[in-house]
């Protein structure tokens, strides 16, 4: 009989968001006239911006006649998309791309899963705790974490960068030899960010100990603070040390949609086994040419009207909105005096669950009580422990009666 | 500095088609007034059918609306489309199936690309020669190739089994010891087929060999012939041996637009180290809900469109289109005695080149004085060599006038 990949048995139960949605199922069949409000999974609910809308119909539209049909688009992505990118995104910031350094996809989910593939087996990767789940099982599924401790609730070979409220979710640097390093500003699941010039820090400290930084602003739309960087590329060098992930599904409400991309510097190199320099642009591009296809034509013109005039002043009404309700759940959780971070420069709210209890615990008492879904912040690993997640994709609505709920919690 | 995934380094030369498009512009750059046709990459021209235009209206009047707005949806796809899938697709040629074991995607591409990740480094895999080059590629990239051999044009671990006019583009079975096996029918590149009989031969062998079957079947749609299958489910046990990749791309037009699905029967098992059984369809399950996020409710709108009513007339005059132009070159190229084969029961036309001129040489000598882009069999492995394959998905037009200047060809 065909044999497995071994390594997938290594993998800790289910993906957390599936067993988020079975045990929400469960509730609702023993309570089928409870409302649930969902703050758990970090998907947006507001509909698409009408500039979105209206590319979508016109590109629709052209795949109905022979003259304006579209098949297959390069791997890469459209250029008319990718130089929207780059001026918007970047030029903006006084950051310089060449096309070819912006890889479309059809998702960052995707992208962060993919990019292990380009690295030796033999890497040693370094992750936030709490983090992303699909950084450290990607990196599982590949054979890089070695054996799971139940008791630390830990993988041996991961090298786990600690983000608590002593340290203000703002990790230490590794004191071993990593390769990869995973960073997620502004972080999910903490919602915390770095100034530039923490940011800095890890720039450097990848440059003089040659390791990589795998870093994921897929919230970038929702940075505030004026000292908040935008891109890593914002910090000096950074290109050669950084591959910088982006999505639309935040910043213009695309989960459903699909799009997203990553930028790869032609000036980032890596070493094969003989110590040559290799370039890590063109490994993506062969790994991307390969098994990829590029994203749908109708969803690429959707998503270059973001950066119309209109489409622009769209999203901008989108993430405002998203960020009041942020404001409001800070300020009514934290007005119950529990323990409230982020939420300022990103759409998630990370609690310190009250009286010491568990995350799970807290998630079966906020369903059950509250009749609210939440995300265990222990789920993201050891680190959030005790901690919760709160999103603020809700309707205006709902979060509103979200935190009145909480405030009627027995706590 | 971080160290790649030196398997990279194995892979031989640019994608296929990346070489293709290279020539190409260099010649248009040299030739400005050359009108070329391109008959080469299998990119159809057709615009999408009504039904699909309609439905993607549709659902993109869905996003612009709070109430009926779509954000991630499930990993596997939607039910509404897994329904037609299985209604249509299996449960009308006999075949039962349940929704979980049909994942909806964005490309084959992706699916044959990614789909080895879930099975064991050490897995031996078969491939047809001539063959699709992403069966190949992704193997090399996950390391289980072994060193390429130039001389040969293969790589040592990898199982090839010819494919050639003398056994009439059908393969023997291995030889030796093979954990996965790819199999394409209807063919690319050769565009042959396997009748009911035949396809039995190799799920009874894969069933005494502990092996497993992955049979893409992307150009089913283009099945003429009343003995050739349809489905490899169509064989009795093949659930238990085989995956079955289906693609929309050339059954609906929808290379640009972007949507497949993969049949993983749940009775299909693998091993793991100690032997025990493993359901592959649960890996595959844990591999998509990591690192996929499931196709754009818009597309999968317009997807479930092609199995109404209309949308079956409208894709079953699309094929019939393409089949014509198949036709046409058939008769016109084997007119000037040259060997045809496929163009039967799926949209490619395999072609001995003249002279026992390599297909390269055949390539620049049709772009040259033809001003045709047809694809090199030796791009699809060693047994294509001295082949050379054309579709059938260009226009009408171009597809007669490619004829006319086929026949002017100096031979």
């Amino acid at each position: 009989m065909a044999k497995i990949n071994q390594n997938y048995l290594q993998l800790q139960g289910s993906y957390l968001f599936s067993e988020i949605a079975k045990r929400r199922t469960k509730f609702i069949q023993d309570n089928p006239q409870a409302a649930i409000i969902s703050l758990g999974i970090g998907d947006v609910t507001r509909p698409l911006p009408e500039a979105v809308i209206r590319s979508l119909h016109d590109a629709v539209d052209e795949m109905a006649d022979a003259q304006s049909f579209r098949g297959y688009g390069p791997e890469q992505g459209y250029d008319f998309l990718i130089e929207e990118i780059i001026k918007h995104d970047y030029a903006a910031h006084g950051i310089q791309l060449s096309n070819n350094e912006v890889f479309v996809s059809d998702g960052s989910k995707c992208d962060v899963g993919n990019i292990q593939e380009i690295f030796s087996l033999d890497s040693i990767i370094a992750v936030q705790d709490p983090v992303y789940p699909v950084y450290v099982d990607s990196n599982v599924m590949a054979g890089r974490s070695g054996d799971y401790n139940k008791t630390s609730n830990r993988y041996e070979n991961i090298v786990y960068l600690p983000c608590n409220a002593e340290n203000n979710f703002k990790p230490e640097l590794p004191t071993q030899k990593v390769d990869l390093i995973y960073l997620c500003y502004p972080n999910n699941p903490t919602g915390m960010t770095l100034t530039k010039d923490e940011l800095k820090v890890w720039v450097d400290y990848a440059r003089e100990h040659n390791c990589i930084l795998l870093f994921d602003s897929a919230y970038e739309a929702y940075i505030q603070e004026k000292d908040v960087p935008h891109s890593i590329y914002e910090i000096e060098g950074a290109k050669e040390v950084a591959i910088e992930f982006r999505s639309l599904s935040k910043t213009a409400g695309f989960t459903g949609t699909r799009c997203a991309y990553v930028v790869v510097p032609r000036e980032l190199k890596a070493r094969d086994e003989e110590g040559n320099e290799v370039t890590v642009n063109d490994l993506w591009n062969r790994r991307q040419t390969t098994k990829f296809n590029g994203v749908s034509y109708i969803t690429q013109k959707g998503a270059a009207a973001i950066f119309s005039d209109a489409g622009k002043l769209q999203i901008a009404t989108l993430v405002d909105y998203y960020m009041t309700n942020a404001a409001i759940i800070r300020e009514g959780i934290s007005s119950l005096g529990i323990e409230v971070y982020g939420g300022v420069n990103a759409p998630y709210i990370w609690l310190k669950t009250p009286n010491g209890m568990g995350s799970w615990e807290f998630f079966d008492k906020l369903l059950s009580e509250a009749n609210i879904v939440g995300t265990p912040g222990v789920g993201f690993g050891q680190n959030g422990q005790g901690y919760f997640r709160l999103t603020a994709f809700g309707s205006r609505e709902n979060t509103e009666k979200a935190v009145d709920r909480f405030k009627k919690l027995s706590l």
